[in-house]
Protein backbone atom coordinates (compact mmCIF):
# COMPACT_ATOMS: atom_id res chain seq x y z
CA UNK A 1 0.00 0.00 0.00
CA UNK A 2 1.63 3.38 -1.07
CA UNK A 3 0.49 6.12 2.05
CA UNK A 4 0.32 9.21 1.34
CA UNK A 5 0.14 11.31 4.72
CA UNK A 6 -2.52 14.06 4.13
CA UNK A 7 -2.18 16.36 7.06
CA UNK A 8 -0.02 18.76 5.91
CA UNK A 9 -3.19 20.62 3.97
CA UNK A 10 -4.20 24.16 4.09
CA UNK A 11 -7.97 23.58 4.23
CA UNK A 12 -7.12 22.82 8.03
CA UNK A 13 -6.89 25.59 10.34
CA UNK A 14 -3.90 24.71 12.00
CA UNK A 15 -1.92 23.99 9.47
CA UNK A 16 -3.05 27.10 7.21
CA UNK A 17 -2.02 29.13 10.77
CA UNK A 18 1.54 27.12 10.71
CA UNK A 19 1.83 28.50 7.33
CA UNK A 20 0.91 31.98 7.49
CA UNK A 21 3.36 32.16 10.56
CA UNK A 22 6.33 30.34 8.52
CA UNK A 23 6.14 28.07 11.74
CA UNK A 24 8.68 25.48 10.27
CA UNK A 25 8.77 23.44 13.43
CA UNK A 26 5.68 23.06 13.34
CA UNK A 27 4.49 22.03 9.51
CA UNK A 28 8.26 19.85 10.31
CA UNK A 29 6.76 17.99 13.49
CA UNK A 30 3.73 16.51 11.10
CA UNK A 31 6.09 15.89 8.68
CA UNK A 32 8.24 13.98 10.46
CA UNK A 33 5.28 12.01 12.53
CA UNK A 34 3.26 10.88 9.55
CA UNK A 35 6.70 9.83 8.15
CA UNK A 36 7.18 8.13 11.46
CA UNK A 37 3.76 6.63 11.03
CA UNK A 38 4.20 4.96 7.85
CA UNK A 39 3.39 7.63 5.22
CA UNK A 40 5.76 7.11 2.34
CA UNK A 41 4.73 10.22 0.81
CA UNK A 42 4.23 13.80 2.23
CA UNK A 43 1.37 15.16 0.94
CA UNK A 44 1.55 19.47 0.66
CA UNK A 45 -0.95 21.85 0.11
CA UNK A 46 -1.32 25.46 0.05
CA UNK A 47 -4.51 26.03 -1.94
CA UNK A 48 -6.64 28.25 0.52
CA UNK A 49 -3.83 31.31 -0.35
CA UNK A 50 -4.73 33.07 -3.46
CA UNK A 51 -1.93 34.79 -4.97
CA UNK A 52 0.43 33.07 -2.40
CA UNK A 53 0.03 29.47 -2.92
CA UNK A 54 3.00 28.73 -5.23
CA UNK A 55 5.31 30.70 -2.72
CA UNK A 56 4.07 28.70 0.18
CA UNK A 57 3.53 25.66 -1.31
CA UNK A 58 7.07 25.86 -2.82
CA UNK A 59 8.42 26.72 0.98
CA UNK A 60 6.30 23.44 1.87
CA UNK A 61 8.73 21.11 0.29
CA UNK A 62 11.73 22.58 1.27
CA UNK A 63 10.94 22.47 5.05
CA UNK A 64 8.86 18.95 4.73
CA UNK A 65 12.22 17.25 2.60
CA UNK A 66 14.50 18.81 5.21
CA UNK A 67 12.29 16.75 8.28
CA UNK A 68 12.22 13.37 6.43
CA UNK A 69 13.95 11.83 3.99
CA UNK A 70 10.48 11.24 1.81
CA UNK A 71 9.28 12.65 -1.47
CA UNK A 72 6.43 15.17 -1.65
CA UNK A 73 3.05 14.59 -2.99
CA UNK A 74 2.62 18.10 -4.46
CA UNK A 75 -1.15 19.38 -4.19
CA UNK A 76 -2.68 21.95 -6.66
CA UNK A 77 -4.53 21.93 -9.31
CA UNK A 78 -2.12 24.78 -11.00
CA UNK A 79 0.53 23.35 -13.45
CA UNK A 80 2.69 26.97 -12.23
CA UNK A 81 2.61 25.94 -8.67
CA UNK A 82 3.11 22.55 -8.96
CA UNK A 83 6.02 23.61 -11.60
CA UNK A 84 8.13 25.59 -9.18
CA UNK A 85 7.67 23.25 -6.06
CA UNK A 86 8.62 20.81 -8.20
CA UNK A 87 12.36 22.74 -8.80
CA UNK A 88 13.26 22.36 -5.11
CA UNK A 89 12.07 18.90 -4.37
CA UNK A 90 14.67 16.37 -4.29
CA UNK A 91 14.03 12.58 -5.38
CA UNK A 92 10.67 11.83 -7.78
CA UNK A 93 7.54 13.80 -6.29
CA UNK A 94 4.36 12.52 -6.98
CA UNK A 95 1.63 15.14 -8.62
CA UNK A 96 -1.68 15.47 -7.30
CA UNK A 97 -3.47 15.91 -9.54
CA UNK A 98 -4.20 16.01 -13.57
CA UNK A 99 -7.57 15.14 -14.76
CA UNK A 100 -9.63 14.97 -17.62
CA UNK A 101 -10.72 18.18 -17.96
CA UNK A 102 -9.34 20.17 -20.87
CA UNK A 103 -8.01 23.00 -19.11
CA UNK A 104 -5.80 21.27 -16.57
CA UNK A 105 -5.03 18.19 -18.99
CA UNK A 106 -3.51 20.77 -21.37
CA UNK A 107 -1.78 22.88 -18.60
CA UNK A 108 -0.30 20.08 -16.45
CA UNK A 109 0.99 17.69 -19.33
CA UNK A 110 3.90 19.25 -20.43
CA UNK A 111 4.85 19.87 -16.91
CA UNK A 112 5.00 15.66 -16.51
CA UNK A 113 5.36 14.42 -19.72
CA UNK A 114 8.22 12.50 -20.13
CA UNK A 115 9.69 12.40 -16.70
CA UNK A 116 9.75 10.16 -13.66
CA UNK A 117 7.14 11.67 -11.85
CA UNK A 118 4.23 9.78 -10.05
CA UNK A 119 1.10 10.90 -11.63
CA UNK A 120 -2.50 11.15 -9.81
CA UNK A 121 -5.07 11.33 -12.45
CA UNK A 122 -8.14 12.01 -11.06
CA UNK A 123 -11.37 10.70 -12.94
CA UNK A 124 -13.10 13.85 -13.55
CA UNK A 125 -13.95 15.37 -16.72
CA UNK A 126 -15.65 18.74 -18.54
CA UNK A 127 -18.83 16.47 -18.02
CA UNK A 128 -18.61 16.46 -13.99
CA UNK A 129 -18.03 13.92 -11.58
CA UNK A 130 -19.00 10.54 -12.51
CA UNK A 131 -21.35 8.38 -11.07
CA UNK A 132 -21.21 5.14 -12.58
CA UNK A 133 -18.45 2.39 -12.64
CA UNK A 134 -18.75 2.56 -16.72
CA UNK A 135 -18.22 6.60 -16.06
CA UNK A 136 -15.18 6.43 -14.05
CA UNK A 137 -13.70 3.25 -16.10
CA UNK A 138 -14.54 5.29 -19.42
CA UNK A 139 -12.69 8.70 -18.08
CA UNK A 140 -9.62 6.18 -16.35
CA UNK A 141 -9.35 4.36 -20.25
CA UNK A 142 -8.36 7.72 -21.77
CA UNK A 143 -6.30 9.46 -19.29
CA UNK A 144 -4.29 5.77 -19.18
CA UNK A 145 -4.06 6.02 -22.71
CA UNK A 146 -3.39 9.40 -23.15
CA UNK A 147 -1.02 9.97 -20.43
CA UNK A 148 1.22 6.62 -21.21
CA UNK A 149 1.35 7.72 -25.01
CA UNK A 150 2.97 11.06 -23.48
CA UNK A 151 5.77 9.23 -22.07
CA UNK A 152 4.42 8.58 -18.21
CA UNK A 153 4.52 4.61 -17.79
CA UNK A 154 1.81 2.77 -16.43
CA UNK A 155 3.76 2.39 -13.16
CA UNK A 156 3.77 5.91 -12.30
CA UNK A 157 0.27 6.20 -13.07
CA UNK A 158 -2.40 6.37 -9.59
CA UNK A 159 -6.08 6.34 -10.94
CA UNK A 160 -8.24 8.22 -8.30
CA UNK A 161 -11.33 7.12 -9.28
CA UNK A 162 -13.18 9.77 -6.73
CA UNK A 163 -14.98 8.78 -4.35
CA UNK A 164 -18.34 10.52 -3.12
CA UNK A 165 -20.55 10.71 -0.79
CA UNK A 166 -22.80 7.38 0.21
CA UNK A 167 -25.25 9.61 2.41
CA UNK A 168 -26.15 11.03 -1.63
CA UNK A 169 -26.87 7.60 -3.12
CA UNK A 170 -27.05 3.96 -1.49
CA UNK A 171 -25.12 3.05 -4.48
CA UNK A 172 -22.04 5.70 -4.79
CA UNK A 173 -19.79 3.03 -2.58
CA UNK A 174 -20.15 -0.13 -4.62
CA UNK A 175 -19.88 2.12 -8.41
CA UNK A 176 -16.72 3.24 -6.80
CA UNK A 177 -15.38 0.12 -5.41
CA UNK A 178 -16.23 -1.94 -8.65
CA UNK A 179 -14.33 0.48 -10.97
CA UNK A 180 -11.10 -0.27 -9.19
CA UNK A 181 -11.65 -3.80 -9.85
CA UNK A 182 -12.20 -3.02 -13.44
CA UNK A 183 -9.61 -0.64 -13.62
CA UNK A 184 -6.54 -2.98 -11.99
CA UNK A 185 -7.91 -5.93 -13.76
CA UNK A 186 -8.23 -4.06 -17.40
CA UNK A 187 -4.18 -2.79 -17.13
CA UNK A 188 -2.07 -4.40 -14.70
CA UNK A 189 0.72 -2.66 -13.40
CA UNK A 190 -1.14 0.47 -13.06
CA UNK A 191 -1.78 2.03 -9.50
CA UNK A 192 -5.13 3.48 -7.40
CA UNK A 193 -5.34 5.47 -5.04
CA UNK A 194 -8.27 7.67 -3.20
CA UNK A 195 -8.58 9.92 -0.30
CA UNK A 196 -11.54 8.17 2.07
CA UNK A 197 -13.63 11.09 3.79
CA UNK A 198 -16.31 11.85 1.52
CA UNK A 199 -17.46 8.77 1.95
CA UNK A 200 -18.53 9.30 5.33
CA UNK A 201 -19.59 12.76 4.72
CA UNK A 202 -23.21 13.79 6.71
CA UNK A 203 -22.46 10.84 8.47
CA UNK A 204 -21.89 10.14 12.35
CA UNK A 205 -18.94 7.73 13.25
CA UNK A 206 -17.16 8.68 10.05
CA UNK A 207 -13.77 7.48 11.17
CA UNK A 208 -15.00 3.95 11.52
CA UNK A 209 -16.62 4.14 8.04
CA UNK A 210 -13.60 5.42 6.03
CA UNK A 211 -12.02 2.85 7.69
CA UNK A 212 -13.98 0.01 6.33
CA UNK A 213 -13.93 1.46 3.28
CA UNK A 214 -10.52 1.49 2.95
CA UNK A 215 -10.35 -2.24 3.73
CA UNK A 216 -13.36 -3.05 1.12
CA UNK A 217 -10.88 -1.10 -1.50
CA UNK A 218 -8.25 -3.01 -0.79
CA UNK A 219 -10.39 -5.93 -1.49
CA UNK A 220 -11.08 -4.58 -4.92
CA UNK A 221 -7.31 -3.73 -5.88
CA UNK A 222 -6.63 -0.61 -4.23
CA UNK A 223 -3.03 -0.12 -3.47
CA UNK A 224 -2.68 3.55 -2.41
CA UNK A 225 -3.97 5.87 -0.23
CA UNK A 226 -4.17 9.35 1.05
CA UNK A 227 -5.28 9.40 4.53
CA UNK A 228 -4.02 10.28 8.24
CA UNK A 229 -1.02 7.84 8.75
CA UNK A 230 -1.42 8.82 12.90
CA UNK A 231 -4.83 6.86 12.91
CA UNK A 232 -3.96 3.83 14.49
CA UNK A 233 -6.92 1.78 13.66
CA UNK A 234 -6.99 2.56 9.78
CA UNK A 235 -3.30 1.69 9.64
CA UNK A 236 -3.81 -1.52 11.47
CA UNK A 237 -7.21 -2.12 8.79
CA UNK A 238 -5.03 -1.47 6.32
CA UNK A 239 -1.75 -4.40 6.79
CA UNK A 240 -4.51 -6.31 7.99
CA UNK A 241 -6.37 -6.09 4.71
CA UNK A 242 -3.45 -6.02 2.45
CA UNK A 243 -2.20 -9.41 4.14
CA UNK A 244 -5.65 -10.86 3.44
CA UNK A 245 -5.34 -9.79 -0.12
CA UNK A 246 -1.98 -11.70 -0.84
CA UNK A 247 0.14 -8.69 -0.71
CA UNK A 248 2.27 -10.09 2.58
CA UNK A 249 4.65 -12.98 2.47
CA UNK A 250 4.66 -15.30 5.10
CA UNK A 251 2.07 -12.78 6.88
CA UNK A 252 5.59 -10.78 7.86
CA UNK A 253 4.19 -6.96 7.86
CA UNK A 254 1.25 -8.54 9.56
CA UNK A 255 3.27 -10.02 12.44
CA UNK A 256 5.62 -7.17 12.63
CA UNK A 257 2.76 -4.67 13.02
CA UNK A 258 1.69 -7.12 16.24
CA UNK A 259 5.47 -6.82 17.51
CA UNK A 260 4.94 -2.70 17.61
CA UNK A 261 1.31 -2.97 19.07
CA UNK A 262 0.01 -1.94 16.11
CA UNK A 263 -3.37 -3.33 17.22
CA UNK A 264 -3.79 -1.28 20.61
CA UNK A 265 -5.41 2.35 20.53
CA UNK B 1 -26.88 -10.38 5.79
CA UNK B 2 -27.77 -13.41 6.77
CA UNK B 3 -26.60 -13.96 9.94
CA UNK B 4 -26.34 -17.98 11.49
CA UNK B 5 -25.04 -17.81 15.24
CA UNK B 6 -22.17 -20.11 16.10
CA UNK B 7 -22.78 -20.29 19.68
CA UNK B 8 -24.41 -23.42 20.22
CA UNK B 9 -21.85 -25.60 18.95
CA UNK B 10 -20.72 -28.78 20.63
CA UNK B 11 -17.00 -28.47 20.32
CA UNK B 12 -17.00 -25.37 22.80
CA UNK B 13 -16.46 -26.46 26.40
CA UNK B 14 -19.30 -24.49 28.26
CA UNK B 15 -21.97 -25.79 25.49
CA UNK B 16 -20.74 -28.94 25.64
CA UNK B 17 -21.05 -29.22 29.58
CA UNK B 18 -24.92 -27.49 28.72
CA UNK B 19 -25.63 -30.20 26.34
CA UNK B 20 -24.42 -33.23 28.17
CA UNK B 21 -26.43 -32.19 32.01
CA UNK B 22 -29.27 -31.24 29.75
CA UNK B 23 -29.50 -27.33 31.14
CA UNK B 24 -32.00 -26.28 29.57
CA UNK B 25 -31.85 -22.93 30.66
CA UNK B 26 -28.02 -22.24 29.75
CA UNK B 27 -28.58 -23.11 25.54
CA UNK B 28 -32.05 -21.27 25.99
CA UNK B 29 -30.03 -17.82 26.94
CA UNK B 30 -26.94 -18.57 24.28
CA UNK B 31 -29.76 -19.12 22.12
CA UNK B 32 -32.15 -15.43 23.24
CA UNK B 33 -28.67 -13.76 23.66
CA UNK B 34 -27.26 -14.09 19.47
CA UNK B 35 -31.14 -13.82 18.46
CA UNK B 36 -31.37 -10.09 20.24
CA UNK B 37 -27.65 -9.32 18.73
CA UNK B 38 -29.28 -9.98 15.35
CA UNK B 39 -28.62 -13.70 14.83
CA UNK B 40 -31.40 -14.91 11.88
CA UNK B 41 -30.96 -18.60 12.41
CA UNK B 42 -29.41 -20.13 15.51
CA UNK B 43 -26.62 -23.33 14.56
CA UNK B 44 -26.98 -26.17 16.51
CA UNK B 45 -23.99 -28.67 16.75
CA UNK B 46 -23.57 -31.38 18.50
CA UNK B 47 -20.95 -33.50 16.68
CA UNK B 48 -18.72 -34.00 19.23
CA UNK B 49 -21.07 -36.84 20.79
CA UNK B 50 -20.75 -39.82 18.95
CA UNK B 51 -23.59 -42.29 19.12
CA UNK B 52 -25.53 -39.52 21.29
CA UNK B 53 -25.31 -36.87 18.52
CA UNK B 54 -29.20 -37.35 16.71
CA UNK B 55 -30.92 -37.50 20.26
CA UNK B 56 -28.78 -34.07 21.78
CA UNK B 57 -29.04 -32.35 18.42
CA UNK B 58 -33.12 -32.78 18.31
CA UNK B 59 -33.42 -31.53 21.82
CA UNK B 60 -31.09 -28.24 20.54
CA UNK B 61 -33.74 -27.53 18.34
CA UNK B 62 -36.71 -28.22 20.47
CA UNK B 63 -35.07 -26.21 23.11
CA UNK B 64 -33.52 -23.48 21.31
CA UNK B 65 -36.86 -22.91 19.13
CA UNK B 66 -39.00 -22.58 22.61
CA UNK B 67 -36.55 -19.41 23.77
CA UNK B 68 -36.49 -17.69 20.44
CA UNK B 69 -38.68 -17.56 17.66
CA UNK B 70 -36.26 -18.41 14.80
CA UNK B 71 -35.10 -20.93 12.53
CA UNK B 72 -32.22 -23.23 13.31
CA UNK B 73 -29.18 -24.06 10.93
CA UNK B 74 -28.85 -27.95 11.59
CA UNK B 75 -25.24 -28.91 11.40
CA UNK B 76 -24.33 -32.19 11.03
CA UNK B 77 -22.72 -33.79 8.26
CA UNK B 78 -24.66 -36.94 9.01
CA UNK B 79 -28.25 -37.19 7.10
CA UNK B 80 -29.69 -39.15 9.48
CA UNK B 81 -29.15 -36.45 12.25
CA UNK B 82 -30.51 -34.15 10.04
CA UNK B 83 -33.54 -35.66 9.50
CA UNK B 84 -33.96 -36.62 13.04
CA UNK B 85 -33.76 -32.64 13.98
CA UNK B 86 -36.11 -31.47 10.97
CA UNK B 87 -38.51 -33.23 12.19
CA UNK B 88 -39.30 -31.43 15.63
CA UNK B 89 -37.93 -28.02 13.58
CA UNK B 90 -40.76 -25.47 13.10
CA UNK B 91 -40.93 -23.18 10.40
CA UNK B 92 -38.24 -23.46 7.44
CA UNK B 93 -34.69 -24.57 8.48
CA UNK B 94 -31.39 -23.92 6.90
CA UNK B 95 -29.07 -27.50 7.51
CA UNK B 96 -25.14 -27.34 7.32
CA UNK B 97 -24.13 -28.56 4.99
CA UNK B 98 -23.84 -30.68 1.85
CA UNK B 99 -20.88 -31.16 -0.64
CA UNK B 100 -19.38 -32.33 -3.46
CA UNK B 101 -17.98 -35.60 -1.63
CA UNK B 102 -20.11 -38.22 -3.30
CA UNK B 103 -21.31 -40.60 -0.07
CA UNK B 104 -22.25 -37.56 2.12
CA UNK B 105 -24.07 -35.71 -1.11
CA UNK B 106 -26.00 -38.55 -2.16
CA UNK B 107 -27.12 -39.82 1.11
CA UNK B 108 -28.29 -36.07 2.47
CA UNK B 109 -30.10 -35.38 -1.44
CA UNK B 110 -33.22 -37.14 -0.92
CA UNK B 111 -33.65 -35.52 3.00
CA UNK B 112 -33.69 -31.83 1.40
CA UNK B 113 -34.46 -32.36 -2.92
CA UNK B 114 -37.69 -31.03 -3.32
CA UNK B 115 -38.03 -29.00 0.31
CA UNK B 116 -38.11 -25.21 0.72
CA UNK B 117 -34.78 -25.69 3.09
CA UNK B 118 -32.13 -23.29 2.92
CA UNK B 119 -28.91 -25.48 2.05
CA UNK B 120 -25.44 -24.87 2.81
CA UNK B 121 -23.46 -26.28 0.20
CA UNK B 122 -19.86 -26.51 1.13
CA UNK B 123 -17.00 -26.48 -1.65
CA UNK B 124 -15.46 -29.74 -0.93
CA UNK B 125 -15.04 -33.00 -3.03
CA UNK B 126 -13.44 -36.27 -2.86
CA UNK B 127 -10.25 -34.41 -4.21
CA UNK B 128 -10.06 -32.75 -0.85
CA UNK B 129 -10.19 -28.91 -0.02
CA UNK B 130 -10.20 -26.20 -3.06
CA UNK B 131 -7.35 -24.12 -2.70
CA UNK B 132 -7.50 -22.00 -5.86
CA UNK B 133 -10.10 -20.16 -6.90
CA UNK B 134 -11.10 -21.95 -10.00
CA UNK B 135 -10.97 -25.13 -8.04
CA UNK B 136 -13.48 -23.43 -5.57
CA UNK B 137 -15.55 -22.25 -9.14
CA UNK B 138 -16.10 -25.62 -10.50
CA UNK B 139 -17.20 -27.52 -7.36
CA UNK B 140 -19.55 -24.55 -6.67
CA UNK B 141 -20.55 -24.88 -10.48
CA UNK B 142 -21.25 -28.63 -10.23
CA UNK B 143 -22.98 -28.32 -6.54
CA UNK B 144 -25.38 -25.43 -8.23
CA UNK B 145 -26.30 -27.04 -11.53
CA UNK B 146 -26.88 -30.75 -9.44
CA UNK B 147 -29.19 -29.16 -6.56
CA UNK B 148 -30.95 -27.18 -8.49
CA UNK B 149 -31.68 -29.86 -11.21
CA UNK B 150 -32.96 -31.60 -7.44
CA UNK B 151 -35.93 -28.64 -6.80
CA UNK B 152 -33.87 -26.82 -4.42
CA UNK B 153 -34.47 -22.88 -5.57
CA UNK B 154 -30.99 -21.06 -6.69
CA UNK B 155 -32.14 -18.60 -3.90
CA UNK B 156 -32.30 -21.49 -1.30
CA UNK B 157 -28.79 -22.51 -2.22
CA UNK B 158 -25.74 -20.90 0.32
CA UNK B 159 -22.25 -21.85 -1.06
CA UNK B 160 -19.45 -21.92 1.72
CA UNK B 161 -16.70 -21.56 -0.59
CA UNK B 162 -14.18 -22.97 2.38
CA UNK B 163 -11.78 -20.27 4.14
CA UNK B 164 -8.96 -21.72 5.04
CA UNK B 165 -5.88 -20.27 7.17
CA UNK B 166 -3.38 -17.57 5.50
CA UNK B 167 -1.00 -18.04 7.61
CA UNK B 168 -0.41 -21.53 5.57
CA UNK B 169 -0.48 -19.36 1.82
CA UNK B 170 -0.14 -16.14 1.47
CA UNK B 171 -2.99 -16.46 -1.21
CA UNK B 172 -5.80 -18.29 -0.18
CA UNK B 173 -7.45 -14.91 1.65
CA UNK B 174 -7.49 -13.88 -1.98
CA UNK B 175 -8.46 -17.03 -3.73
CA UNK B 176 -11.08 -17.16 -1.53
CA UNK B 177 -12.48 -13.92 -2.11
CA UNK B 178 -12.44 -13.99 -6.01
CA UNK B 179 -14.11 -17.13 -5.98
CA UNK B 180 -16.81 -15.30 -4.12
CA UNK B 181 -17.15 -12.61 -6.81
CA UNK B 182 -17.07 -15.01 -9.33
CA UNK B 183 -19.92 -17.80 -8.06
CA UNK B 184 -21.94 -14.29 -7.06
CA UNK B 185 -21.21 -13.15 -10.72
CA UNK B 186 -22.19 -16.13 -12.63
CA UNK B 187 -25.04 -17.39 -10.63
CA UNK B 188 -27.04 -14.49 -9.42
CA UNK B 189 -29.72 -15.04 -6.58
CA UNK B 190 -27.22 -17.47 -5.45
CA UNK B 191 -26.02 -17.03 -1.85
CA UNK B 192 -22.96 -17.36 -0.36
CA UNK B 193 -21.72 -17.94 3.16
CA UNK B 194 -18.80 -18.85 5.61
CA UNK B 195 -17.56 -19.33 9.04
CA UNK B 196 -14.40 -16.93 9.00
CA UNK B 197 -12.24 -18.38 12.21
CA UNK B 198 -10.27 -20.88 9.74
CA UNK B 199 -9.12 -17.26 7.85
CA UNK B 200 -6.84 -16.33 10.91
CA UNK B 201 -5.64 -20.08 12.21
CA UNK B 202 -2.20 -19.89 13.96
CA UNK B 203 -1.93 -16.14 14.21
CA UNK B 204 -2.56 -13.45 16.75
CA UNK B 205 -5.29 -11.24 17.00
CA UNK B 206 -7.48 -13.36 15.29
CA UNK B 207 -10.84 -11.51 15.83
CA UNK B 208 -9.71 -8.42 14.35
CA UNK B 209 -8.44 -9.96 11.57
CA UNK B 210 -11.64 -11.99 11.30
CA UNK B 211 -13.36 -8.92 11.11
CA UNK B 212 -11.31 -7.56 8.43
CA UNK B 213 -12.07 -10.62 6.39
CA UNK B 214 -15.72 -10.59 6.57
CA UNK B 215 -15.60 -6.81 5.55
CA UNK B 216 -13.50 -7.53 2.49
CA UNK B 217 -16.35 -10.64 1.50
CA UNK B 218 -19.36 -8.34 1.95
CA UNK B 219 -17.48 -6.33 -0.92
CA UNK B 220 -16.71 -9.10 -2.97
CA UNK B 221 -20.51 -9.95 -2.81
CA UNK B 222 -20.68 -12.23 0.65
CA UNK B 223 -24.14 -12.19 1.70
CA UNK B 224 -24.06 -15.28 4.68
CA UNK B 225 -21.58 -15.44 8.03
CA UNK B 226 -21.79 -17.77 10.24
CA UNK B 227 -20.74 -15.92 13.51
CA UNK B 228 -20.92 -15.04 17.09
CA UNK B 229 -23.21 -12.25 16.92
CA UNK B 230 -22.41 -11.26 20.36
CA UNK B 231 -18.91 -9.72 19.04
CA UNK B 232 -19.83 -6.18 18.66
CA UNK B 233 -17.01 -4.45 16.80
CA UNK B 234 -18.10 -7.78 13.79
CA UNK B 235 -21.57 -6.44 13.86
CA UNK B 236 -20.55 -2.93 13.92
CA UNK B 237 -18.09 -3.96 10.53
CA UNK B 238 -20.89 -5.44 8.97
CA UNK B 239 -23.82 -3.02 8.89
CA UNK B 240 -20.86 -0.62 7.86
CA UNK B 241 -20.07 -2.60 4.96
CA UNK B 242 -22.84 -3.33 3.73
CA UNK B 243 -23.96 0.01 3.60
CA UNK B 244 -20.66 0.62 1.81
CA UNK B 245 -22.11 -2.11 -0.50
CA UNK B 246 -25.01 -0.69 -1.91
CA UNK B 247 -27.10 -2.88 0.40
CA UNK B 248 -28.70 -0.38 2.82
CA UNK B 249 -31.39 2.13 1.69
CA UNK B 250 -31.02 5.74 2.55
CA UNK B 251 -28.13 4.44 5.13
CA UNK B 252 -31.38 3.52 7.37
CA UNK B 253 -29.51 0.37 9.36
CA UNK B 254 -26.33 2.55 9.38
CA UNK B 255 -28.00 5.18 11.40
CA UNK B 256 -30.43 2.56 13.35
CA UNK B 257 -27.37 1.34 14.36
CA UNK B 258 -25.51 4.23 14.82
CA UNK B 259 -28.31 5.53 17.31
CA UNK B 260 -28.33 2.18 19.23
CA UNK B 261 -24.75 2.66 20.24
CA UNK B 262 -23.73 -0.42 17.85
CA UNK B 263 -20.47 1.47 17.23
CA UNK B 264 -18.99 1.46 20.91
CA UNK B 265 -17.19 -1.43 22.24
Amino acid sequence: MIVVGELINSSRKAIAAAIEAQDTAAIQKVAKDQFEAGAQYIDVNAGVFVGKESEYLTWLVKIAQEAVDAPCCIDSPDPKCVEQALAVHKGIAMVNSISLEKERYYSLLPVISGTDLKVVALCMSDDGMPETTEARVRIADKLINSLTQHGIPLGNIYIDALVQPIATSDTYGIEFLDAIQVITTNYPGVHTICGLSNISYGLPNRKFMNQMFAVMGVAKGLDGLIINPLDKAMMASIVTAETLAGRDSFCCNYLEAYRRDAFTW
